[in-house]
């Protein structure tokens, strides 16, 4: 017997994260991060499960989730193997579903529940074929490779062509690349010890261990006050010294005027990259920018929501650093795209993490794209953020400020069945217990 | 005792559209118009309501009904006469929620959520001050207009001081285009001549019927076969002649390349402007296209999703004719935003309309700018399409091509209630009389 897809489960997950002052923000002061989950369940006899998620930071986590089971008729039924051949199909037929797509098209909730699902796909896959997804995708022929990817839209900027000849390009090396990323892993930096709310004392002792930990890349939080902004860059300046990268993150905070002269103010203590100066929609915005804050780089991504828009940042020489996130566009497929985009641009990935799960996830991406896209990491480092990784079953390894390879089947994205239990919003015991009892 | 929000109701309507293939095009073969629809209910002594709705063609308006659920927190409490007198305020409010933005920003199914609420709330206003909404608006002082708008991330393109200067420009020759607007109606175009589906007898027919009933601008859909869209055009053109304005619809269709040819293929047939060529992402694409198709008119507008977009499209010159819609962007205010921006850049305005009560709505914003901020219909016309308007409270009325100035007070956004209930999905009249029975 042939097996098929059984069932979609999913569950509202949330962690209160807001309670500590972690991860806040220029934007977002009080995020609870949370992750509309899924689970591919199918009748084959391996019994296993693919695993994904939307990442999304508290209210609205239950719309996700009610999108992402509005995909479920257009996957339960499905025969198995043939769907995990072909998942470049399966990703066109979802993403231009002819009535779903009004709702973006290809962006915001519908948009993100495609992700949760293709990556959930991506997982079961993986765990079939008994390999971490990054030597999967690595493994793939280049035609498989861009069977995955939806050129529409894209061809005034990167054809199938340009594309293969990416992937042909790469395979020199590729041997010796991967002993490297085996034996050094992927560099990271860290967002740690940037957050807004955080005081002097606490950001200098979090820059010392950050240094001690081994990274060279630091990134702070700036945007709500340009005197405390300074005050905080020139103290973790002072510690870190002058070979340290220090990049700065504004969270979508200001108007293109007030992005150049902010980020110019901030100058002199020599920022690796400015990321979201403005609005993630702005391509011409951040272009301006660009041009007004030269040389300091400029960085988008963790909203920018499909490749379309990547494309644009890259036609009009908007960004200097390409963030891809693994949860924001339409899952693995969507970012393979992004990836090549990025290569035939010439532009360095260093993928937005954090949240929960997401340095889980976008490892596997940018290991593929040592391996296999652009072939190199310079100037490339992963986000990492040391947040809730306790709750996955696959835990990322970060030694000496790198990622370590995963070796595990799979895409990581399995949350442990304890924590998804008590996470659950608004029942689980994490949001239970804090409630002020009703009765003595 | 000072009034309240009480409640905000919610349905999720839908009209089994997809059985009869009014509105299909090349890229929407099914639709099922629907509306997430929303009511707002106060504990004031009038039991006046706001009605609203985000407009959807099917799958997924369950998700959408979601999201405006996930709005009501914000709401239900508020004093009534405070929020409707500060719908700016209220507009950022709900926009920049600091945990909801994830889902966006500003896009997608939380913005529309937004939208149905917003225009929900002018709804209920323009009730409360019995006039209708167009005359509401125009009612407003410049400096209440431009409070309506958020200027975040429009300042590189129009300042508040540019807005109020349109304004206060528009006041001249106000009261006389008041006079032509009561006597004549806002110019009108219509597309039901134009889908995808019906036979030439359908089409010969049907555009005799749009002379003889005074439309001077008529559109076809295009994209799925170049033959196929030739001989439609030739047939309109042959029974239109030559002075009829004929738009095409290409419904998202092509990629940059592909779209040029085509519509330099459909040029012999003089067509006025090609809407939607590409991706309403693609800023950039639509810049070419409108180069390589000159002297045919590019327009877009009815998925461009919010005003940071549209921004770009005037900033590029990537546009001439702007299709506001009245439920894809956050509601009245946005729309406000964005005449205002087209009027900065002197492009016109022809709404998009259709679906299920985007006529209704969208009416009320062309008559506004006609009075108050371009002063002008010159080469401005709104879509109709003569599709479900009898299941309005205050349905449309287009006499001789022109839609005449509602009267009623409010938004015209009320559906009847008998029409909401059998149109219930999946339990209303509507749905379940078509189903097999189960038994004998």
């Amino acid at each position: 017997m042939t097996a098929s897809i059984v069932a979609i489960d999913t569950q509202d997950i949330r962690f209160p994260t807001s309670r500590e002052l972690d991860g806040s923000d220029a934007m977002n002061p009080d995020p609870d991060y949370s992750a509309a989950y899924v689970v591919v369940r199918t009748d084959a006899a391996d019994g296993l499960e693919g695993h994904g998620f939307a990442f999304t930071i508290g209210r609205g986590n239950d719309v996700q989730v009610a999108a992402i089971r509005t995909l479920a008729p257009a996957l339960v039924g499905r025969p198995l193997d043939d769907t995990l051949a072909d998942l470049g199909g399966l990703w066109r037929s979802l993403v231009h579903d002819s009535q779903l797509r009004w709702l973006g098209p290809e962006k915001g909730v519908v948009h993100m529940a495609i992700s949760a699902v293709v990556n959930a796909l991506w997982d079961l896959r993986a765990k079939r074929e008994g390999k971490p997804l990054w030597r999967l995708l690595a493994d793939l022929e280049p035609e498989e490779v861009v069977d995955l990817v939806d050129f529409r839209y894209l061809s005034d900027a990167l054809t199938r062509a340009e594309a293969l000849d990416i992937l042909r390009s790469a395979r020199e090396g590729r041997a010796g690349r991967e002993r490297r990323l085996l034996a050094e892993g992927y560099p990271a930096y860290t967002t740690s010890p940037g957050w807004l709310g955080y005081d002097d004392a606490k950001l200098t002792r979090l820059v010392r261990e950050a240094l001690a930990a081994g990274f060279t890349q630091i990134k702070l939080k700036v945007g709500a006050d340009l005197d405390d902004d300074l005050r905080r860059l020139r103290v973790a300046r002072e510690i870190a010294g002058p070979d340290v990268r220090i990049a700065v993150d504004a969270n979508q905070r200001w108007d293109v005027a007030e992005a150049i002269d902010w980020t110019r103010a901030l100058a002199p203590y020599d920022p690796w990259w400015i990321e979201e100066p403005t609005s993630p929609d702005d391509v011409l915005g951040h272009a301006a920018i660009r041009r007004g804050v030269a040389p300091v780089r400029v960085a988008s991504g963790e909203h920018i929501h499909n490749r379309v828009m990547f494309k644009q940042f890259l036609q009009a020489d908007a960004i200097d650093v390409v963030q891809i996130d693994a949860a924001r566009v339409a899952g693995v497929n969507e970012n393979v795209a992004i990836l090549l985009l990025a290569a035939k641009f010439g532009r360095p990935v260093c993928p937005h993490a954090g949240g929960v799960g997401l340095c889980e996830l976008v490892q596997h991406l940018a290991m593929f794209d040592y391996l296999a896209v652009s072939g190199t990491w310079d100037d490339r480092v992963i986000e990492y953020v040391d947040h809730l990784h306790e709750h996955f079953v696959d835990p990322v390894r970060v030694r000496g400020g790198r990622y370590l390879a995963p070796e595990r089947p799979g895409f990581s994205a399995q949350i442990r069945t304890a924590s998804r239990a008590a996470h659950r919003y608004p029942d689980g015991v994490a949001w239970v217990a804090d409630r002020v009892p009703t009765s003595g």
